[in-house]
């Protein structure tokens, strides 16, 4: 195109320049990467689950009325589905704040403390078993360029990693997405049958076997043990929704 | 004591041997290292004070009675107060076994692979701006010490961090804690005034004022402009708090 013949890229040097090429190693899927995304899924998904079973089974208890349950049901699942999404997306933004906060602060103090600053990344890289003149070479190489400088500290000195673009809206609709399916499951016996004892029945295996299928499900996205996972998340979830039934019995009885 | 006498502890080489003293910097309450704490706090505080605030609200538009709603309310604050606590922790221990789990396998991958790994170091340390001796020597020093190479990969290859042990406890307490907390003043109006619009009216009241000074203390305690965090907190728990009664209206209306 014209536009690029006029002002063509110049040749880059590029990062690789003068590393030898890797050596046969283990394929990259072996490393799990979503883990983020399933533990947004997770915490939304055992909420939505437990929640608005507590609080129908708790009133189950006290009002024998099912449209009422169902009310108060899904107010619960909308206020709390909406509620941990935008807490979800909150928190994630105010990692980035903090995260460009951060970084901004430990730029500043390469300008006001440069001495003090390379010697952190040399007293990092000694940490890492560096010695004499390869020491001193590293901490130089490094602290060349002031945004390398300012990253390898951030990880380094602040353990802190750059959160990922895009990350906040991703986890508000992972976790609230999760806890409006997970709410629909234990709330959807009250909306079929009209008896409140019955539903109360189904609603509970319904939740126990959507806890355990998601406990073991989750578990195994993890490559932790699933069955461990399936109890694990079906014990929880009982203990949970057994401590929020008899607070709403104790007090509405 | 005679029991040190027979034993002595052999003088170490301490990590710091031949690391020059720290030139003048700036004093380390600079950064701010509470983030986790209050971030927790944050999540279990916003949903408390708005999910059991609209459940309330979406209620009293259906039902006029304040023993119902204190009722309801109460359960959906145990719920969510054990869930989201329970949740957190669960959470924090996948985050552990993950760690653990991940560091036994690139652990492995330095025995079944370790010119790769080797050369992974030394890509990593290439792309600080490690160059020739140096960047040779410097993989050497890490690579000499299985464990600090394993650290080295988790860190800069996998982007994680051990996990602080004892977060698991302190994050279920923060945010179970502040979702008790949280949830107990939207709801205190129904428990003291006995007609549910006057309740309904306080409760609005008293979860705005509570959002806005929350949201105030909050964005201090990450060092953000607090004003702007005040009105933040107050638009998104009204928010959230609109969309669940406008559901509850909908559905039981």
């Amino acid at each position: 195109m014209p536009h690029d013949a006029v002002t063509p890229d110049a040749p880059r040097p590029s990062w690789r320049d003068g590393l030898p090429p890797p050596p046969p190693g283990p394929a990259p899927e072996a490393h799990f990467a979503g883990s983020q995304t399933v533990r947004d899924i997770a915490i939304g998904m055992a909420d939505g689950l437990t929640v608005p079973f507590a609080l129908a089974a708790g009133l189950a208890g006290v009002v024998a009325s099912n449209p009422l349950i169902v009310t108060a049901g899904l107010a619960a699942i909308a206020a709390g589905g909406v509620a941990t999404g935008m807490g979800a997306y909150l928190a994630a933004r105010t990692d980035t704040d903090h995260y460009a906060a951060e970084r901004r602060r430990e730029m500043q103090e390469t300008f006001d403390w440069p001495d003090r600053e390379r010697w952190e990344v040399l007293a990092i890289l000694h940490r890492q078993g560096l010695r004499g003149d390869i020491l001193a070479g590293a901490t130089d190489a490094i602290c060349a360029d002031r945004e390398r400088w300012v990253d390898f500290m951030m990880r380094f000195e602040l353990e802190l990693s750059e959160p990922e673009p895009g990350r906040a809206q991703r986890s508000a609709i992972a976790i609230g997405g999760a806890y409006l399916v997970g709410g629909l499951i234990p709330l959807s016996p009250y909306v079929f049958l009209s008896e409140t004892s019955p539903a109360l029945l189904v609603s509970s295996v319904m939740t126990a076997i959507a806890l355990t299928v998601f406990g073991w499900l989750k578990a195994r996205a993890m490559g932790l043990p699933p069955g461990r996972g399936a109890l694990h998340t079906l014990g929880i979830g009982g203990a949970v929704a057994a401590v929020a039934v008899l607070v709403a019995r104790t007090v509405g009885g």
